[in-house]
């Protein structure tokens, strides 16, 4: 699929649900609101700083794709926008980011007191709504990922400085750190569908989450900073092992893996090392490797799309895999 | 009431439970699990420091005062100290704080990043087990207590550096900050309870808390540091603005006003100018008035007590509004 497809914009793929979509916006302020200033401050930043609701997306279309057609799911959408910004706001605090989306993050606006606090908030006000919708089935799933989330976020942790970091922790973390909550997104989109389709959606979610995080891990290699927002090379900068360096350092000739190994033992490495071990990760064919993967969960997401009733919304889902694995930023 | 109590100790409160009590350990236990490594230490570290279960406590005896015997109780109250734990592990990172009941605090012994994702982790793991507890009405009850809370703690952050603050702002502070989760715990032991009865708990957990915190408060102006573990005139070394401050501000002549401000604008005040300030407030009444603040809402708290039949259990409730203003640490 991934060889011949041309590139697919957002919109594109947002059409089938582009009116809900429009809706969960006023949602996300309904669910945030607050009369308390710092709070109601740091929201307003927040619902500025608004991505690609990429999540709630992919909730809309799984609920169109399986013909459910439940009721509840735009605020569903929301709300896993939700745990989704309240999981940026604690990241961003625990890596000390200074900027998101172009806009200065909330531990950099307010302080890491606000932002650790406000991730609390917001996470606490998207259980509120869920438990207003009086259904356990949602909060099952979202309880269940949210958490698996934050043992990502530990083993992410775990991750650095390591270059014995094998791809089946690399896996491990960008399931549970990534994939989880895109599985969730799709599975909860489908909880009023027929068991096999809102099971498949789920598998989907997963597979495509983690093409995705690959693709993210990629483009830090591949992508100049004019077209990400970030510098490439900086998860090296910050000792982040991803797959293309797992993937190049298990046949790296020891002269090469010396150089690896120097820029994981210095604390801020400079530009030159940086740019050198790039060139070494690409020479072994890591960034390939990468892609290859990518592919593959490409096709093992678009399979699982292939048990439910054709629809344009399904078309929609297809198209994403698309676009999480081929955008540039 | 609290005019002529002997003091009462904690265990003498806990036997009615005691041997659910001893239970709630091997809940939490069970409750945070974890395979991961880092989050595994965490929770030995976290378990090792087990506080004095006043909340435990409080959700069985007012289980057991209300007659509704719900087997669910031992793992209700674990999940309320769990609840407790996750925002102490923030707090303690919010402030940076290094010790904690005489343990390093989580931030100390692992670092800031593990504090913010470990207090998510306990969190996200206490909502799947009320979750899976299958009934939304304790998660009703504790998902507004725990967003409630960290409106507190914005309140609490706000509260610095205020001469002008007053009782009513103080009053929503410790209401939301600390009184909402010990309402929650009584309301949530009485959830199989005569309405009556679950109402009356909640409003006798509200005031017992408020009075609750007064006490600590207070304990911060009159408390050497080794009855407390806290160095005493913390909280104004710290800036925090509490209730005997507030009080005595209220009637304080110009000079005496000056002193305090003097202190309020100095980034790490001395101990003799902390000192004078406790002495200020302590001539200006600020002592009293909170101390009859706290026996004024200790005999709101009894009051809602009479409208549970008599038992050891609501003995037992009535003992722990003695141990809440009259304790000494």
């Amino acid at each position: 699929m991934s060889q011949q497809v041309t590139p697919v914009s957002l919109p594109d793929i947002q059409r089938p649900v582009a009116r809900e979509l429009e809706r969960v916006g006023g949602e996300l302020r309904r669910i945030v609101a607050a009369d308390f200033r710092i709070i109601a401050e740091a929201n307003e930043h927040l619902l500025r700083m608004k991505g690609k609701l990429f999540r709630p997306t992919l909730l809309l279309l799984a609920n169109r794709a399986c013909g459910a057609d439940d009721p509840r799911a735009v605020t569903l959408a929301a709300v896993v926008e939700l745990f989704h910004l309240a999981t940026l706001v604690h990241d961003d605090s625990v890596d000390h980011s200074v900027l998101r989306r172009g806009l200065p993050t909330i531990n950099a606006l307010f302080s890491h007191q606000v932002a650790v606090i406000m991730g609390d908030y917001l996470y606490s006000r998207a259980i509120i709504e869920l438990v207003r919708l009086d259904d356990l089935e949602p909060l099952r799933v979202f309880a269940g990922v949210t958490n698996e989330m934050t043992v990502g976020e530990m083993r992410q942790l775990e991750a650095h400085d390591k270059l014995a970091y094998g791809e089946a922790e690399y896996d491990q973390l960008i399931r549970s750190k990534t994939a989880s909550l895109l599985a969730g997104a799709c599975e909860v989109g489908a909880l009023r569908g027929a068991r096999t389709h809102r099971e498949a959606l789920g598998r989907f979610g997963l597979r495509l989450g983690m093409a995705f995080q690959i693709t993210d891990d990629l483009l830090d290699y591949t992508e100049p900073e004019a077209v990400t927002g970030k510098p490439s090379g900086l998860d090296l900068k910050e000792h982040k092992v991803t797959l293309p360096l797992i993937a190049a350092l298990a046949k790296m000739p020891p002269a090469d893996r010396r150089v690896v190994a120097e820029l994981m033992e210095t604390p801020d490495p400079g530009d030159e090392l940086v740019a050198e071990a790039i060139r070494l990760v690409e020479a072994g064919g890591g960034l390939d490797y990468a892609r290859r993967r990518a592919a593959e969960l490409a096709q093992q997401a678009e399979a699982e799309l292939d048990l439910l009733p054709p629809s344009a919304a399904r078309d929609a889902l297809r198209d994403s895999i698309a676009y999480a694995v081929e955008r540039r930023s």
